[in-house]
C-alpha cells in the first residue's frame, strides 16, 4: 500500500509555524509496511486544496491530511475539504453532544464554536480525537481513502495509532520493511566507508548525520526474501560498525546510556561548561533518568569551576578553562559534590568569540571519572556555535557509553581525531 | 511574486530524515516580500519529480527546489532534474577546476566523484556553495525561473541569501509584508481576546503557540496602504498585549533577557530541578551569553539541593522538594553559590512517574531572587514530560523579565492561573 500526505496550512507556507506532522506519519506508515509517495503543503484556499486533493485520490490508495479541522476562524478547511470531495457537510447531533460532554468534563462551557466541530461530510465516518477537541473522519473517495486528522501534531499521532494504523493492520499492510541502526563517534564518511561494502542490492539504506551520529536506515519491499536479506545485512553491519553501533530501532544515545548506568546500579553526574546545561537536560529529558542521574553543576565561569567543582586555581592559571586538566578536575569535582559514582564533563569553546590560534573555536575537551580512574580527550569541532554544543553533547554521552562497555582507551581517542577531522 | 518549493528526497519521505530547509526558505522569501504557495516533496525518481516539476513551473513564476545535488550515488536528482526539464547535461570544465581548488584548500585529495557535481544543464547558470561543495544552478524554464540548490540546510541558506534573495530584490521584490509579535506569560486563548477585536480586516493573522510562548504573524499584500494598516495594528496590538509582548521579529525570548540583563549589568545564575539543565541550555544557546550567565546547578536529587544550593533539610522535609519554600532557598542558594546578583529556580514534577492527589504530575514552583527579595510562584501544567519541562523553562525566563521590567507582582501569579488553566 502506498500513501500520500497533504498538509492544510497557510501558516506553514507563511513560514510561521513548522510543519511537525509529516515526519510521525511517515514513520507510523513505515512501521505497517505502508510507503509515503508524496508530501504537498497547501493553503487553506478552496481551488488550490482542491485541485490537491483531487489529484492525490486519484493516485494514492490512502491519502492522510492534517490540519484546519478546529474551530477557529481561520480553520475554513472542513467546509473547503467537503466542497473539495464533492459531498455536502452534515451536522451531526450525536457528534455535537460527545464535544459539549468533553468540555463539561473537563470543567468548561461549551461553546457555540463547538458546532462546527460536529459537521462532517456525507458518508464519512468520524475519527475520535482522544486527546483534544477536533474530530477527524474517514471517508472512501474515488476508491481511494481519505482520512482527515486535525493539524495538532500530539492529537494527531494519536488518532493515527488509535484509529488508522489498526485498519491498515486489518487490511494487511504494506510490503515496506524497515530497520533503524543507530551509531554514534564515527563521522558520516567513515559510515558509509565500512556499511557500503556489506550491503547488498536488495536492501535500500539510507544516512541521517546529525551532530556526532549518524542514522542508518534499512528498507527491503519484497517479503519474505527482503525480509532475510534484511536480517543478514544487519548482522553483518553490526560487525563492520562495531562499538559504534550503539542501539536500534527509535532507542536514543540518551536512553541508552540511561539504561546500561541502571542495570550496573551506577550513579551519574555532569560538569558542563560550553554545553551550559545541555547534557543535563538531554539525559533529563528521558522519562526515570532520576534513577542514576544525580544532578549537573554547569560552571560557566571560572569562579563556578572553582567554588562548585573543586578546579584548583593553579590549573585554571596555568591551563586554562579549556584543557585536559580542567576537565579532568571537572569531572572529579562533580563526581564529589553530587556524590556519584561516574561523573562526565565537558569544557570548550563554543564560540563565536574567544578562539585564539592556540584554543580555536571548536576545541573541547572532556573528561570521564570514576572510582578507578579519571580521564580527559581532546577534540576539533567544525561548525557554529549551535553545532558545536550540539556534537559536545553526543561526544560526551558516547565517551561515557564506551567506558561502560570498557572501550574508552580503543576508541575514544581515534573517534576524536576523526570528529576533529571531520565536518 | 509567488513562489513554489519542491524538496527532493526519498529519505525524508521514508521518515528518516526530517525536512530542514522548508522553513528557512519561507521565513527567507517573506523578508523580500515573496509568498510561497505550495511545498512539495517528492522521491528522487525521475517521474513523479518530473511531473511536479513541470506543474510547479507552469503554476509559479519562481521554483526552488532542494536536495539531490551532492556525488554520493543516491543523488541522482542532478540527472533527473534535467531530464524533467528537457534539457542536456552539460560537463564545465572551469567548474570542476574551482571545485578540485576548494578540495586541495580543504586538504583534501580531489576525488572523481567531483566530475559529477560539475555536470549542469545547458543554458543553467552555476550557483557557488560558499559553505560546501556542490554548487546549485539558476535557470529560466517556461517563462519561469527555477532555482535547484542543495538539502543541506547550512549549504542551501547560504546560497539562497547570498544569490538567489539579491536577485529577487533587484526585480523589486513581492508586495507581502509580514511583522512578527512575541509573546509569553499568556494563552492561547487569552491572546486571542486581545488581538482578534484590534485587527483590522485588511491586515492576516496567524498564531503559533508554543509551550507558553504565543508568536503572532500578520501580513499584509497590498504596499503603501497595507503598510499602513500594518504599523497601525502593531501599535494597538503592543497596547492591547501590555508585558506580555517581549519582542518583534526574530528575536527569541532568551535573547530579550540576556539584552536585558546586559543593559542593567546583572549577573545570572540558575538552579534547576525538573528541567535538568534545560534553562541553562536555552540562554547558553545565545553567543555571547557568558558575559551574564554564571553558571547553573541542575540539582535532580535532594541531596544535591543541600549540598550545592544550600536548600536545608528542615524545608525538604517539611515542605519537600516540589515547593515555594524550596523554590526560594535554590534561588538564593544559587545566587550565593554562583556569586550572581539574580538568581532563578525551578522545581516540579515532570512525570510520568512520581505525582500524588496532593502534588500532581505537572506542578512546578519557580523562584526569583535578588538583592532585595527572594519570591515563589507555583503553576500547574498540563501535557507530557516533554511539554511541562519546556513549559517550565518559558516561565522561568518569563519570570525573569517581569522582574527586571518590575512586573513581578502584578503579573505572573495571573499569568501561571491561566497557564495552569490552559492545555
Amino acid at each position: 500500500m502506498k500513501a500520500e500526505v497533504v498538509t492544510i496550512g497557510s501558516e506553514i507556507l507563511a513560514g510561521l509555524i513548522p510543519e511537525g506532522n509529516f515526519r510521525l506519519i511517515a514513520e507510523h506508515l513505515a512501521s505497517e509496511g505502508v510507503a509515503v509517495t508524496r508530501h504537498t503543503v497547501v493553503p487553506d484556499e478552496r481551488e488550490a486544496l482542491g485541485s490537491v486533493l483531487r489529484a492525490a485520490l486519484g493516485r494514492s490508495p490512502l491519502v492522510i491530511t492534517t490540519g484546519g479541522l478546529g474551530a477557529t476562524p481561520d480553520d475554513v478547511t472542513r467546509r473547503v475539504l467537503a466542497s473539495a470531495l464533492g459531498c455536502k457537510l452534515i451536522f451531526r447531533e450525536s457528534l455535537l453532544a460527545e464535544l459539549q460532554e468533553k468540555y463539561r468534563r473537563r470543567g468548561r462551557v461549551p461553546s457555540p464554536a463547538l458546532e462546527a466541530m460536529a459537521l462532517v461530510p456525507a458518508g464519512a465516518q468520524p475519527v475520535p480525537n482522544p486527546v483534544g477537541m477536533a474530530p477527524g473522519f474517514l471517508l472512501h473517495a474515488e476508491s481511494s481513502l481519505l482520512c482527515a486528522l486535525p493539524g495538532v501534531p500530539a492529537e494527531m499521532e494519536a488518532m493515527l495509532t488509535a484509529t488508522l494504523l489498526p485498519l491498515i493492520k486489518r487490511e494487511g499492510g504494506g510490503s515496506l520493511v524497515v530497520e533503524t541502526l543507530r551509531t554514534a563517534g564515527i563521522p558520516e564518511s567513515v559510515v558509509y566507508e565500512r556499511v557500503a561494502p556489506v550491503v547488498g542490492e536488495e536492501v535500500s539504506v539510507g544516512y541521517q548525520p546529525s551532530a556526532g551520529r549518524v542514522d542508518l536506515r534499512l528498507s527491503v519491499t519484497d517479503g519474505e526474501k527482503g525480509r532475510a536479506a534484511l536480517v543478514a545485512t544487519v548482522r553483518r553491519l553490526a560487525e563492520a560498525l562495531g562499538p559504534a553501533l550503539y542501539g536500534r530501532g527509535r532507542v536514543t544515545l540518551e536512553e541508552t546510556v540511561l539504561e546500561m548506568l541502571q542495570r550496573v546500579k551506577r550513579s551519574l553526574a555532569v560538569a558542563e561548561s560550553l554545553t551550559g546545561g545541555r547534557i543535563g537536560a538531554a539525559l533529563t529529558q528521558v522519562p526515570g533518568s532520576s534513577a542514576v542521574f544525580r544532578g549537573g553543576v554547569a560552571a560557566y565561569s571560572d569562579a563556578a569551576k572553582q567554588r562548585l567543582l573543586g578546579v584548583s586555581e593553579r590549573t585554571l592559571a596555568r591551563h586554562g578553562a579549556v584543557s585536559a586538566q580542567t576537565a579532568r578536575e571537572m569531572a572529579s569535582g562533580a563526581r564529589r559534590a553530587l556524590e556519584a559514582e561516574i561523573a562526565i564533563s565537558a569544557t570548550g569553546l563554543a564560540g563565536p568569540g574567544g578562539g585564539s590560534a592556540e584554543k580555536p573555536i571548536g576545541l573541547v575537551y572532556f573528561g570521564y571519572s570514576d572510582a578507578r580512574a579519571t580521564k580527559a580527550f581532546g577534540v576539533r569541532f567544525g561548525g557554529n556555535r549551535e553545532l558545536i554544543q550540539q556534537q559536545a553533547v553526543t561526544v560526551a554521552l558516547n565517551l561515557l557509553r564506551l567506558a561502560l562497555i570498557g572501550r574508552l582507551d580503543g576508541l575514544v581517542p581515534s573517534a576524536s581525531r576523526q570528529a576533529a577531522q571531520d565536518r
